[in-house]
């Protein structure tokens, strides 16, 4: 029997966002090699007999490097088995799907890509952020806070002329430099942003505050995703920390209230108003 | 009883490509708004009691404005009725979702968004093309061939400096205005680039060329979605169809074999060689 392997979305992180054919595929895999941030829920809706294998990269871990995943998808479908290769949100995006796949095709080892609904999307849609807009913004941009050893990171300083909603994913913690960076690119200060962590899970937040402000911002557990860009100041009121604004923080300052808090992330919105 | 409206992304067009929670919110739903470009077969999946209704908005019909959209939605969600609005890829990009957003907050209508697989993964999941790439591309830009009435299209004149991979959503059938603007953004003539037609769908497309070769393209039917960028070389040869390069055209034009067509595409890839 010839083995196959899946490059599989496993999407932002509510298992419920998983696609219908990510969710067939999981349940009929002999082998499962995962990142990092798959959260576990969704490693539970494996096949009960499927072999499961970590083969994440972040720092703190020990290290498999890129050529080990390679070996082991290449071997593991050589010798038969259906390997469900599993990558946060879509993995065609920031998921380095470009080099298995590569090492599959010189092996003539047979593939298929199930694409996922990429981080991007969870987060805009946890905090009600329409990440384009008729009136404000036709441009989407995605890009990456931390790039490949070695390589520069992408040129931000078109960024701010496009008229676009950017994404950051992979921000890291340093907000400093997040904001010294789009400082740099000429986004205004006054640019809104939003830091959305573990979008789409239980332990979601989302933080609405200016490029002036982001390094007020309090550290939040990875992952997270960085929104720049008009459209934030849609997202909804109900779902939003943030960080008052410059005259109502010195106002809150004196009453001993730094910070606005609004009620925890849900995942339904309801206005206060009532039916009409 | 309290209605709620659902935006809801129907992913790239294969109903397998819904996510679980689409899918369970379709067959729980009263009433379903579609557009037009929803795949049938993703209809038949609404419960077999729902009213549909296409409030779709593509040329040829009967037009229907986006505020008929809105008034249908706070209607019926005011009635108490569930309302699954779906909208083809991601409700937030490119959807107009932020417009029926705005009026569900101001009637004081419960919504929830539930994000879906965009166009642009499921057309690059087919074609094998990793939209993003350590050694090549770090930027994944999204925008459209046509903007709203009344306001200038996004500024092309950026994105050649990027070093991204460019999609343009919505690129139309008018290959040569988009290969001039294109040039007139300084991407070289050389760029690789891939029109994908009916992406993820049995009636898939794909077809490689160049920047300076898309006005030979042959017209695929729509939705179709162009991808620009070092990435393409990376598609499957397996899936796409391609225009012979200038020194090969010459000599089959010779042989009276102008094009070099490839099998249609296929949802699994298969290389020649034999298992190791």
């Amino acid at each position: 029997m010839n083995g196959k392997v899946y490059l599989v979305g496993a999407g932002p992180g509510d298992p419920e966002l998983l696609t219908v054919k990510a969710l067939r595929l999981l349940r009929a895999a002999d082998v499962v090699l995962y990142d990092d941030l798959v959260a576990p829920e969704i490693l539970e809706l494996a096949s009960p007999t499927a072999e499961l294998k970590n083969v994440g990269k972040r720092c703190g871990h020990k290290a498999i490097r890129q050529e080990e995943i390679n070996f082991l998808l290449v071997t593991l479908a050589g010798s038969g088995r259906r390997v469900v290769r599993l990558k946060s949100g879509d993995p065609l995006i920031f998921g380095r799907a470009g080099e298995e796949i590569e090492a599959l095709r010189r092996a003539g080892i047979e593939y298929e890509i199930i694409p996922g609904v990429t981080s991007a999307l969870g987060a805009a849609a946890a905090a009600g952020i329409p990440l384009t807009h008729r009136q404000m913004s036709s441009t989407l941009v995605l890009t990456t806070g931390s790039s490949a050893p070695g390589k520069e990171d992408a040129d931000w300083s078109q960024f701010a002329a496009l008229r676009a909603t950017l994404v950051v994913y992979m921000p890291g913690q340093n907000y400093d430099e997040i904001a010294d960076k789009l400082s740099a690119a000429r986004f205004s200060p006054e640019t809104p942003c939003a830091i959305i962590s573990r979008a789409t899970t239980s332990e979601q937040r989302i933080y609405r505050t200016t490029i002036s402000d982001l390094h007020k911002t309090p550290r939040l557990a990875s992952p997270s995703l960085l929104v720049v860009g008009e459209v934030v100041r849609f997202a909804d009121q109900n779902v939003v920390e943030e960080m008052a604004t410059t005259s109502l923080l010195n106002h809150d300052l004196e009453t001993g209230l730094a910070l606005t808090l609004f009620s925890p992330a849900e995942s339904s919105h309801q206005n206060e108003e009532p039916l009409a």
